[in-house]
Order: C-alpha cells, then sequence, then structure tokens
C-alpha cells in the first residue's frame, strides 16, 4: 500500500519567492518543478532539482501557458501548434536542469488554467500530449476522465490519475467548483482524514457524506496556501503511521 | 580543403520575422539557432531545426542574455552564476526541438553582446562554458584569442574558431571597431575574396592590405544585412568553384 | 461629407519591425498606435506619435491584452479589474509619448483579441471602458452593436462606430467569418469601391449582393497584409475623387 | 526642521510580493513605486498610488532598466535615446494610475543599477533626465554628487539629494561598498541615530567615527530586507519624539 503525493515547487521568479520548496521536498515524491512559463527562473529550476534529486523525489515538468503576469491561471487561446511547442521547450529546458543534477524530467503536469483547460478542451489536451510526444515517452499527471488523460492514454502514454488532498468533491467524483460551499477543506483534519482514507481504501467522502470510490496514483498538496507545510507535513506522519508508504509513482 | 559555413538563424519572435531562414539554410553547414531569451520562439526553433535537420545542417545553440527588448544586443551584468544558469536552460531547450525534429543540439555560440562580452569578460566568458558543460561536452564556437574559448579548452570542451566574412580586419588579426572605416566589407567581390582565401590559405587581407594568418574553423555569414542571402550564396558559390567543400566543423 | 481613415501602427518590436508606419501615416487620420503590450515598444511608440503629429494624424491607444508571444491575437481569460487596470496603464504610457510630440492620446481601440472579445464579452467590455474612464473622457472606438460600444455610451464616452474596408459583411451587417468565403476583400478595385460607398451613401455591399446601410465614423484600413499600402493609397485617392474628405473623427 | 522620508514600494508583480507596502506607507511621505519594468503590475501599482492617495503620501516614479528577471539590478548597456524612451514610457504609465488616484506623479527616481550607474555614467544619467524632461518639470531624486543630479540641474530640474539610513558612509562622504565591512547599518539603534542626526544637524557619522556633513533633502528607508518596518517605524517615531517632523520636500 503506497501513494505518491506531489506538489507545485519553484514558483518564484527572480528576486520573488513562493511557497517553501525546501520543505515541501521532505514531503513529497514528486515535484512539479515550474519551468518558466508561469514562474520558475533558470536558477530556481536547477536549485529545486538538485533538492530533489538529493533526496529522491521525482522530477516532473510544469508546464504553462506563457504568462508570467498571470501566473499561467488564466485560460489562454493558443494555438494548439503553438502550445505543443511550448510544452516542448519548457520540458527540454527543465530536462536540462534536471539531468545537471544528476536526474531527468520523469513526468509531466500542467499548470493552472492549462490544467484546467485539458480537463475539457480537447484541443489543448491533445496538444499537450504532443509537446510531450515530441520530448518521449513521459507520464502526464492529471485529472481522472480528463481528456488530457484520455489523449496521453490514445498516445501511449501513462496517465497518472490524481487527486487533492484539500479539495471538496461531488458524489460523482468531480471537484466541487471553488465558487461553492465545500470547494475547500480547510482543516489538518480533514485533510489528514482524505489523505489516509485516499491511500488505504482508494475512496473518498463526498461534501454530501458519501463515500465515493476513486483511483488514484497520486496525491496533490498544496504548497501556496497558508498552512501548506504543516499541512503537508501531517499528511505525511498520518499516512505513515497507517502503514502507507509515501511512494513515487515512478522509477528513475 | 573545405569549410564551415555559420549563420544566426530563427531570429523572429511570434509574429516578427528576420532574415530568410529557409534560404540561409541552403547556403550554410552550422545553424545558430536562437533559444528565446533574444528571439526565437518554440515554434520558430522547432521549425528551424526541421529544416536545418532535412538539410545535414548542424543546429548550434545561439545562447544569449535575457534581452527580448534589446535583442541581446546589450551588455548586461549577469550574475555569472545565473548566467551559467541561463545558458544551460536555453541549450536544454532547444535540444528538445532539434531532438524532435531527429537531430541534436551540437555546439553552442554566444550572441551578440554576450559574444563580445565574453571576448574580455572571464567571469561571463567562464559562466557560458560552465551552461555548456552542465549540459554535456559540446564544442563552443567564438572568437580565436577570446577569453570564452581559452575557457572553453581549459574546460577540456573543443573551441571552435571564426572568422567573418564582412568584417574588416587589423594586421594583428583583430576586428576593426565598427565606429572606424573598413568595419565592414560591403561589397560581394571583397566577401567572397574573403571567403576563398581563408578556406584556401588560412589568411586573410588587414585594412592595410597586409595578409594574416588566421586560425578558423567555420566562417560567418549574416543573416540580418540587406543582400545577406545574395552574399551568402556567392560566397558559397566562389567556394565550391575553388575546390573548397563547405562542411561541417562537427559531425552528428 | 467626409470619413475617418484608421489604421493599426507601430506594431514593431525592438530589432523588429511590422508594415510601413511613415507611408500609412501619409494615407490615415487616425493612427492606432501599439502601447508595448501586444508590440511596441517606447522608442517606436515616440517615433509614430511624432511623425503622427506632424501629419495632424490623431494619435489612439491602441489597448491589448498583454502577449508579445501571441501579438495580443489570443483571447486571454483576464480579471476584468486588472484588464481595466492594463488598459490605463497602456493609455498613460502612450499619452506620455504623444504629449513628448506635442499631442496627445484622443481615443482608444482595442486590439486584436480584446478587440473580438469585447463584441460580446460583457465583463471584458466593461473593463475596458472602466481602464478609459479612469483615464479620462476618450472616445472608444469598436464594432458597431458591440458590448463595447453599448459600455461606452453608458459611461457617458463617444462610441466610434468602425467599418472595414477589406473584409466581407453578411447581409445583417454582421462580418462573414474569416473561416467562410467572402471573409476578404482581396482586390483593389473592391476595397475602393466599398470605402466610397460607405462615405457617400454610409451603405455596403454584402456577400449576397444586396445593398446594406451601416452607420461608420471611422474606416479601418489594415497595415500589415501585403499590398497594404497599395490598397491604403488607392482607397485615399478614391475618396478625394469622388468628393470626400478624409477627416478625423476627433479634433485635438 | 522636517525630513522626506522615502521607501521603494510596489515592488511585487502579479501572484508575488515584495515588502509590507501598507505598512511602510504609514510611516514614509514618498512613495518610490516601481513602473512594471524591475516590479510592478499595472494592479499593484494603482493600488498603491490609491493608498499613497488617502495618505498624502507622494507618488513618485521609480523607473528601471526593463529587467523582471534581474529586478532592475544588472547594470544594462542601454542606448541613452532608448533609455530616455523607457523612462519617458514608465513616468506616463504611473502617472495615468496616480491620477486615477487623485494625485499625479510628483518625482521621479532610478532605481536599482539604474541609480547606480547614473551616478558616474553621463550618458545614462542624461538619458533619465532627457526622460524625465520629455514628460515634464519633475524634480529627480538621487546621490548628491551624482551625475544624475548634476544633469538634472543642467536641466532645470530639482535635484533632490537623498541619504540613507541604513548605509555606512566614508569620511569623504560616499557610501561604503558592500563588498566592504561597515557597508550596513543593521542596528535599529545605528539606523535611528542616523536619521535623527541628519535630521537635526544635516551630518552622519563615517565608518571612521568622524563627523561628516551632508546636505539630504529625503531619506531612504529600505522596505525589502528583514526588519524593514520595524527599522522604518523606529526611525519615524525617534524623528517625531526629536521635534523633527517627517514631511515631503515635494508639494502636490
Amino acid at each position: 500500500m503506497n501513494l505518491d503525493l506531489n506538489s507545485d515547487l519553484g514558483e518564484g521568479f527572480g528576486i520573488w519567492r513562493l511557497g517553501d520548496d525546501e520543505a515541501l521536498l521532505d514531503v513529497v515524491t514528486s515535484a512539479n518543478v515550474a519551468c518558466g512559463f508561469h514562474a520558475g527562473d533558470p536558477s530556481t529550476m536547477r536549485r529545486v532539482c538538485a533538492a530533489a534529486a538529493e533526496r529522491g523525489v521525482a522530477v516532473g515538468a510544469q508546464v504553462s501557458y506563457r504568462d508570467l503576469a498571470g501566473f499561467g491561471r488564466r485560460f489562454i487561446d493558443a494555438d494548439p501548434a503553438e502550445l505543443a511547442d511550448e510544452v516542448l521547450y519548457q520540458i527540454g529546458a527543465l530536462d536540462a536542469c534536471a539531468r545537471a543534477a544528476g536526474t531527468r524530467v520523469l513526468y509531466v503536469k500542467p499548470h493552472g488554467a492549462l490544467y484546467n483547460a485539458t480537463v475539457h478542451h480537447e484541443a489543448q489536451a491533445r496538444a499537450v500530449v504532443a509537446g510531450v510526444r515530441a520530448f518521449g515517452e513521459l507520464p502526464v499527471l492529471g485529472l481522472p476522465g480528463s481528456r488530457l488523460l484520455e489523449a496521453a492514454e490514445r498516445a501511449g502514454l501513462r496517465a497518472v490519475r490524481e487527486a487533492f488532498a484539500d479539495r471538496g468533491y461531488t458524489p460523482e467524483g468531480t471537484l466541487v467548483p471553488r465558487s461553492q460551499p465545500g470547494a475547500l477543506l480547510t482543516s489538518t483534519d480533514a485533510v489528514v482524514e482524505r489523505a489516509v482514507r485516499l491511500a488505504q481504501r482508494r475512496e473518498l467522502i463526498a461534501v454530501d457524506g458519501s463515500a465515493v470510490p476513486v483511483e488514484v496514483d497520486s496525491l496533490c498538496l498544496h504548497g501556496d496556501t497558508p498552512g501548506a507545510v504543516r499541512h503537508a507535513r501531517a499528511v505525511r506522519a498520518a499516512l505513515v503511521e497507517a502503514g502507507v508508504v509515501p511512494g513515487r509513482f515512478v522509477a528513475d
């Protein structure tokens, strides 16, 4: 019984910092590293890759629309062919940083608005997968049932299914929209309960109290919210205590 | 008797174009491809890499300061450690594009102000070499006698010596500053004579008329000036006629 | 009987150029000047403002999403409050350039995807108008019937109605989508006929041959297509010959 | 007996924050607001301008090289004419934000590497002043004896002389280089003593213990260092207690 723990890291830029990369790297097993398009300058990328490699944490490329000003959180109606090229560019840039640290990019996860768009946007989902395939046979991390994971599987790539420790779910297993009550789990207890149940039973408790089976390969721990590090540490400790081994979904 | 011909390519960005990449790729044997920091969006990079690969032209990373607004032509007093990371990032991004086109980055050449700075600026020269070494054992293209080529050799990298078909030289073998008379060869005849003499005798005629021996592994043909393509084609034709084989300095 | 002629100008960036600003400034009466977000560096902005001022051409702010890589041609789901601030920023920057040239920003026109979005997107239309109002009481140039012009009028701003010399129209007076036949008028004759008819009768011939009445305050002449300058000159000459005075819709 | 207190503000970008703008605005009398080139997105600029206007704090344009990645802290060998245009652009953009908040830009201060360069670099000093003059008759804030203030005075602009609360000075009244001992005053006591002595006697104690007379119109309080807000509050409180009125050097 094990579970991968992933988090978004390296999301500073130049003088600016976001989140506590070092602390989270002691908790997670997979690091989604920003590649310069929504955040992440080359020095930050190398530093995070080196710190991940030291700890045996898997390095993934957190690819994004080109949007530093919007932190990649705004949908951009990008041309799919150009989007694929941008994904390829970002993976290549990060891979060079990872290899300089003795590892390599082991998977790809879209960031922010691109993550959300590729749940439903077929052309952009295919574009992300095309960019990944142009680079190589890397697994793609995303939402179960998303166009992105469907496109990844069709392309012969491993589709890695992600669940969220701190998001509310509907009885149908989809995320409660952020505009509705129950969208976020704020108490550490609730987050920990979610994580342990997911790891042990591959199920979660929806907003209406019902138990929903979910297939999950990796659990996302957010790093940029207040209390993020505290939540993340509590999740890991609880998993270990419950006999779950936090472990990477992908080998070197 | 052969000679490598290199030119700066892929120097558009988004909607903007600069030079005639396709025409120059039919002339040169090595393409210095912009990597996104002074020019070069991911789609342009892939297109140029594909067109180069089709023709058997070697792909090199034309790395630059991060300066789209200044086209990389302004000295930036960058921190050497950060500069090395930026070089690594750019090579990695281009390498992904090159590999998607069935080839790979085969050498590195600094662009514009970074090229000029690393003639004398020891710390930046070392930084560029450190970035290249962090990526791998790639040859470095530069000015003979430059700090850059010295640092490359010390680091165990191949130093590729470049001469210019259209620049005036002093009797000491250095470039005539652009602010002085004779800095540029503007006639096609002069450019062609320079190229053939360099290829056949490894010497050139300086501004004072004296013959100067030079060691040269690659001849730079500029692509962004009026008449550039015409000059480049004339040079290649004259070399072939003189029995010189235009040939890459580096194998795949 | 007169008609304003407007065109997008100053759309280079750094070393890159687009279109022939000088030639178009001899034709148009209003210049939509790029403000740095999709194109337009400060030096280009000052140069175009000075050239416009010399000729008595009105300077307008061509405001855009922040998207140099996409030339402002991609919809961005920008937060309306932030979009308003970006519009204000761009107008202010251009106004400083215009005042240094002895004139000032006299109107605002959204560029590219922002122009298209604000035809229907109520929140972004209001955001553009809010940005304009935060600056002052400037006229807003747009498509008749657009949310943008409705919002401008509600806010007490002058709504300036634009028609296109080179676009096909439906019998209902809307633009033929670019994906359909008849979307573009490519012959100079057709473009000239359109312009003269609009100026003389405030009507145009739709794709089905029917005459459609349109209200028009300004005629847009594109500057970045092949033959753009030739078309523009032909339109102006034909208007003058037909007794129409090309004249600004706005005074200093 | 009064003294202006200035600080760099609005130095976040997009999602990233730097320093505590609100807290510092309760301490200072003049706010050097970032204009988008080294930091400062339009929404941050408007927010800081509004908060400054509410408190009667003067808004100044903190103009910079275009260098978000380097936070404007790296010398760029910018063309003086282009630099002047960039200065004009930044002032105009901020002025629009300031006017929307009911005030306007009242002075200009170069940021970071541009501040340091214009101490000695005549061409860039003139360029900054040319940019300011192209906008209007604004005071320029800088180091006493700098080329910048000399150029400002020659151009008929008010030269506002700045001293630093937390930097070590030589007996000659110049700053101790950051690489040498005594470059920074780290204790709150020392910073406070410096401020009160400057306000009361227009002198400071140099690293060798000697008293040095200085002419000072404004005292710079840094905002981005640990303890910055605490130091700033202590300085203001001590000044008030000593009978010094913290007051703007410039009226509306």
